[in-house]
């Protein structure tokens, strides 16, 4: 398996990126190769030094790192369409391209996540019945991680569109965390099935007739137990609007937690392991679902940790072969409707 | 000042409503009396425990509380509008119509929150140009705390109601929180103008044309640091669907953080002191905005303290004359558009 990995993208490239790529490579095993895509002057000057000190020990496995050239970078605060039409040779449009091409099997990237979202529709393009991707992250809560879905690539959803989001992020609970039969609900302001705005009740009612083990509405406040009364959820559905809120409040109000604690006196490194659980560079990356490929999106602010742990979710995807999954999991639905 | 409190509001009514009117008593000070509305029979059984016992030093102080027969009560699972119609006599109404008849100047409730908006809307009416009345709640931030409107009233808020959530906040981060020009920000997935679903970009387009402290967008990891890096936010304004997601899921979030850090061997009465802005009593009280009148509504699991904090929000409301300065506001605002 190769796995490109944008060594462009990100607050700290390119250094978390190819720092990230090399922790990954042991965990990897010895059949899986990582294809740095960016600017080749820069990239190897980097490794050149990581393989002479932090990671001396694994330059035995120096041929399994590769370099692709990409001259150009998209910028974090670029218009992502505009950018992947005027930055053609950016490390985002080349290292999808190498997929599109048959010459990688997945593509990671801390970079500007609306233009990651672009650049693999238009270069790996959507499964049959789509119109746009998805975005599912991982919530940790008391219980297992729950997956968001979606958690900021659409705003103003229709019903059918959280019902496709249930269905991608069932195959992602299934392929990527091993759950079986995963549960989904749906975010809503109260239990009753009459809840919601005009979107969320029609919902409600499709998915509540589909094939999915739907367990109905779930509030805010049972989002960090894992689940309601009804039990545990393994699929949190929501619109991109909601969903983007949520997960950015989410990251910091753990942070703000921390902070508050140690500024009372509380011993640091207690307070980081009661939080251990809240930390996002454990999950790694989002992949984008729906794009016929893999592609994972990172948080820009990824440490070396986060990458390695994105890089190992793209193998996963690859593995498990989510993306057919998804593939037919679509089709079923379409029939099923038809 | 008279103030009504639903005494069979709430989780733990009718302690907890009764305890709070008590201990409310000393500070709203000699002036202001509180109308206990249930049953009688309860609440004088309840009351001459209490003066016997726990308030007895404030025993001088007994003919500042009266009590209002109201046989009637609406339970958490009822129906608000059907409640309200088939129990004329709940503790909810007759504590509202003491208000709409003159008898009394502000109502309090920890009881069903969707009863109250429909009882406080009926029969205490909305201002001209509005359709629903908003809810508006402190969240906590590491800076003052930021006034959430709408917190749950509405879903699919049209532009124009955005708006009207924006005014009816600044009025109350005025009156009761003593703001100067409140600045108001509106929730979105970025901050840049053309950010968000079509009822947000609208949203945003009317703002900054009207004459409210319009500070632009502001994202989910910018409430818990008070605003964004162009200043703090004394108004979010979010349409009820996400805004109701946002505060159960604050509301739930800090009390597991506040877990994982006990169950982590860490000092409890430390932790509660770092939490300690984060304590929902300490608020005690979110306004009903936009009825004409005072209708305060508590959390259903309301303490004694919280109730307390309930009434002085009410007490505030009622001396700062919010309701009088919503209704200009509303009218200003109409002829400016006019």
């Amino acid at each position: 398996m190769r796995i490109a990995l944008d060594a462009m993208g990100g607050d700290h490239a390119p250094h978390a990126p190819i720092s990230g790529a090399l922790l990954a490579l042991s965990e990897l095993g010895p059949a899986h190769s990582i294809q740095l895509v960016g600017s080749t002057e820069l990239i190897t000057a980097h490794l050149d030094e990581l393989w002479r000190g932090e990671f001396a020990p694994l330059r035995g496995e120096q041929e399994r790192v590769t370099v692709v050239e990409a001259p150009e970078m998209i910028e974090m605060g670029d218009k992502p369409l505009a950018a992947i039409r005027s930055k053609p040779r950016s490390s985002m449009v080349v290292g999808l391209k190498l997929q599109s091409a048959g010459d990688s099997d997945a593509f990671v990237s801390a970079g500007n996540t609306g233009a990651q979202m672009a650049a693999s529709t238009v270069l790996l393009r959507l499964h049959a019945g789509l119109s746009r991707p998805a975005i599912s992250t991982l919530l940790p809560t008391v219980r297992e991680p729950m997956v968001l879905v979606d958690s900021g690539a659409n705003v103003d959803s229709s019903p059918e569109e959280l019902c496709q989001f249930a269905r991608l992020g069932s195959v992602y609970a299934e392929d990527i965390l091993g759950r079986t039969n995963p549960s989904v609900a749906l975010l809503n302001i109260g239990e009753e099935e009459e809840k919601g705005s005009a979107v969320v009740k029609k919902a409600y009612e499709m998915l509540r007739q589909s094939d999915l083990n739907f367990q109905g509405n779930i509030e805010g406040r049972d989002i960090v137990s894992g689940g309601s009364n009804r039990g545990p959820v393994d699929v949190l559905v929501c619109d991109g609007f909601v969903g983007n809120v949520l997960l950015k409040f989410y990251e910091s109000v753990a942070a703000l937690m921390s902070t508050l604690m140690v500024r009372e006196g509380l011993d640091r490194s207690r307070v980081a392991n009661a939080l251990r659980g809240f930390d996002y560079s454990d999950y790694g990356g989002a992949p984008l679902l729906g794009v016929r490929g893999v592609s994972i999106i990172s948080h820009g602010s990824s440490s070396p940790r986060a990458i390695k742990n994105a890089i190992l979710v793209a193998q996963r995807a690859v593995e498990s072969r989510m993306n057919e999954h998804i593939g037919r999991r679509l089709q079923a639905a379409e029939s099923e409707i038809a």
